[in-house]
């Protein structure tokens, strides 16, 4: 259980909310891209970062480097979101219409991954994150291309997931209007993998045919 | 074409950046869902929302309102991010594994809509965004209601789009490796509507068994 205060209390639909390990978890190791938040000077800025999960700690790669002049030893404030979008929800009032979805907020500092050996640890995370079994079937990175990356770890202070699920919640007086209500359930699709030219005649490596999330 | 400057300058592969509107509405147009960052005493946070493009505004929705205590007639500096994930991909080198990716990232300065009339159209296009015909098919907000809900309005100062598409990019060296290359391609499926119990003999109407995106 993450500790809850101000920070990452859910307010609006308290009963939504949850705070423990084996509900975020979960959510964070499906996930794919993280919406990551930060603020300098004052300005908030929000972009897509690939994520991994390590213990209890995200490691981040992406191009906020460039947008933080300089991370100092104690780090910088970041706020991490995973969302998964699971369905329209159709309510007989507009008002009732809603939402299906996972989303985690955490919450930490994020300090730069200087030391070699663990920013290669990290980064091989990273692909086995994304595309478990990658890493054995691509060339490691060398000295340069490590140089040229910057990876983030953000240990996790505080986190929530928020979800929603099922059919519409509606008004009783609204169940007798004649409007249609329901779900329009949502999915990602992963399609038939597309060879890059030059491996149109190489079998399709089992790490990929059989990619799932 | 948005004025370009440090805050919405894309920095590390700026070819794949483009800061014109005919580039970033389609993306806001397709998007259901949005991470939004605000700062509160230097702290960031990301959450969710549903949004809708009204011209050069965004309209925004969600459980915001409950996190910022008090929002004055300036605004509140927001930046509000709209990411498609369109694929995996696979390098001969870790170093060169990428995602194809569209992802808008906007700020301005967020406003509560108070005025009913205002608020009552804001709504309406936010059900139209998600789900378009549904307004005519749904019972309209009563006053209740609207009280209940928070409404933000966002002009667009700035915005910039990023973006990567296409098959992976090697080293020429790496060419003759051996490793498989390529994408897995990723798409946002709707599934077959799942009416409400009490729906279960009403035909589905056509702009949810039309749904498309």
């Amino acid at each position: 259980m993450y500790p809850i205060d101000e920070r990452n209390k859910v307010r609006r639909l308290p009963e939504r909310g949850a705070y423990d390990r084996d509900s975020i978890y979960p959510v964070l190791d499906e996930g794919l891209l993280a919406h990551v938040g930060f603020a300098a000077n004052g300005q908030p800025t929000v972009i897509p970062m690939t994520y991994a999960r390590d213990g209890d700690d995200l490691i981040l790669h992406g191009s906020v480097a460039s947008r933080l002049l300089k991370i100092g030893s104690e780090g910088v404030p970041m706020s991490v979101c995973v969302t998964f979008l699971d369905g329209l929800v159709l309510a007989r009032s507009t008002f009732n219409h809603s939402m299906n979805y996972r989303s985690v907020v955490a919450f930490g500092n994020a300090r730069v991954v200087d030391e070699p050996a663990e920013k290669m640890a990290a980064l091989d995370l990273l692909v086995e994150h994304l595309i478990p079994g990658r890493t054995g079937n691509a060339r490691a990175s060398n000295r340069k291309e490590l140089g040229a990356t910057t990876v983030l770890r953000m240990p996790i202070e505080q986190a929530s997931l928020k979800q929603r699920s099922g059919p519409p919640g509606d008004n009783p007086a609204d169940m007798s209007l004649g409007h249609w209500a329901g779900v329009i359930p949502m999915t990602t699709q992963f399609g038939t993998a597309i060879a890059d030219e030059p491996c149109m005649d190489m079998p399709i490596p089992d790490h990929v045919s059989q990619y799932q999330r």
